[in-house]
């Protein structure tokens, strides 16, 4: 494999500081870019002795990004607010973060002839989809999150910088992700509540809610099998588990993976906040047929993210 | 029909000062708001002596808009920067233009309770369409062009407030808007060539680009009657003529309205610039059964357009 410089936006985010490790041990220079907002030092304790590794502390929307773009090879895009979740308690979060973000590195990398980029996006694009499993060119959606939408937005960006500039794009939208690292979402809160009250669990919705998951190995090799594969000027790709499970089958896993069995408290309703969506389940045929090869099942998944969280008890006070 | 406030924006544009001369006429008070970047004085000429009308010079990107939403009963929302072409020389411009100020105009009127909202899409959010005539519920495309993506972006944050917010939206996916104060597209080029030099005329493409284009007094009528008669929380219309043309068929029309005969010089090539599409044609199906009932053919557009201009050169000048 030819060793090129890969530029990571959300270096020091779950899935961005699992992929720069990965990229270092396949033998890539990495410049690694994070604002340390939800990004965290320790996950990049492996990466950081590395020499082939720069590390720039640096805000994607206000500041000068444009010089550290120079000399690259391609860009992953993962900086993002990334939580689905309370969109509407700050609504410009989104479109900042995730749209105008996304513009300022397109234009970094015109402006220093970088083309080729990979993106993550969302299956949150899909709103509530009609039909599933979901293809990457289902019936054209309507929104349902300001997440879902502020990451929209930055594939439309993507793909219009590859239509008018030449770029080279993979796009992916994921299912949540799993594993070592996780910083966010229903495992993470599960976890935190039966720490602090191992006989109760509040539950939003009535834990009916069908999702994917996928493991953040797994995530990461389809980017770079993807990144590597591709021949689509702008190639969208589905990433998630041939899979689903219940809210209430990931309860089972994490409660039995811990030696626990609390009270369920649901709060009701088939969604568990404002843009829910009831059902997520995404067709990755179009990545499988490329050769991914998912190595974890959603249960396997969520049991190594039970296991990390208990043991990186820590995550809890750095995301307070 | 009961009588209300209106708020539009882009009043001073050309389907922006049709819809306000319409609402006007129809009873309703009206706020326009415009920064004149685009817009033209002479097209509220009409409306400004009206009691019931209010013209706001505002910008709607920096300014504090948030007032004028107070006790506004609805918003259509046409501000824009409109052009589809050159997008690459200002890659920033429809970001802000089309998408950071869409947000701003939803957040004024979240802080003022407002929650109706009509909004100039586009037909480009298609790119180049896999199915034609294109339904709105048709592929999930890829974007080609920045105007597109930033109409896209503007959809999606309109759709998420729905959900979020409780808005209810009407999204009006147009083909290009024919007919008087018309001040930009083929049309508007081809009659200031011809002004300037009566025997030739050079066109960007091959001429066979297939597009449908519509009357702006059919566009009006159509965002009216969706506005009234949609019960969807974010309804989504294709607005276009239920035919289509060749550049060349147009071309045709336009020299024989203005009686002559002219050299034709192609630049050759299916896409007239970067993201032109060569084929737009959008299904009408829902809005034709919601009752729309399109007074004007695409050559009766052409030639009310080469009337107007001909009739009002100094919106060459004022373009310029």
């Amino acid at each position: 494999m030819t060793q090129k410089k890969y530029l990571v936006t959300g270096a020091a985010g779950f899935i961005g500081s699992t992929l720069v490790d990965r990229l270092l041990r396949d033998g890539h220079t990495v410049v690694g870019i994070d604002n340390f907002s939800t990004g965290q030092r320790r996950f990049l304790e492996k990466a950081q002795p590395t020499p082939r590794f720069t590390l720039i502390e640096i805000d994607l929307l206000h500041g000068n990004i444009v010089p550290h773009f120079a000399g690259v090879d391609g860009v992953f895009h993962l900086a993002a607010n990334a939580d689905v979740r309370f969109g509407t308690d700050a609504p410009r979060r989104d479109l900042e973060q995730n749209t105008i973000v996304t513009h300022n590195v397109l234009e970094a990398m015109r402006q220093n002839g970088v083309t080729q980029i990979g993106f993550s996006s969302t299956g949150s694009v899909y709103g509530e989809a009609r039909q599933i499993p979901t293809p990457e060119d289902g019936p054209f959606p309507i929104q349902t999150s300001l997440y879902g939408a502020s990451k929209l937005a930055g594939e439309g960006l993507i793909a219009a910088y590859a239509e008018g500039f030449g770029f080279k794009a993979c796009i992916f939208r994921f299912v949540s992700v799993l594993g070592p690292r996780y910083t966010h979402g229903h495992v993470f809160d599960f976890v935190q509540q039966l720490k602090k009250d191992p006989a109760n669990l509040r539950v939003l919705g009535n834990g009916k809610q069908r999702k994917s998951y996928m493991h953040v190995d797994d995530c990461v090799d389809a980017i770079l099998l993807a990144t590597e594969k591709s021949t689509e000027k702008v190639g969208v790709f589905n990433l998630g588990c041939p899979e689903y499970c219940e809210v209430n089958d990931s309860i089972g896993w994490i409660t039995a993976r811990m030696g626990l069995n609390p009270q369920l408290n649901y709060t009701g309703g088939e969604r568990g906040w404002i843009g829910d969506n009831p059902f997520i389940f995404l067709d990755v045929q179009k990545i499988l047929a490329l050769g991914w090869n998912p190595k974890y099942t959603i249960r396997q998944g969520v049991e190594a993210t039970v296991d990390f969280l208990t043991n990186n008890l820590w995550v809890y006070e750095a995301r307070s």
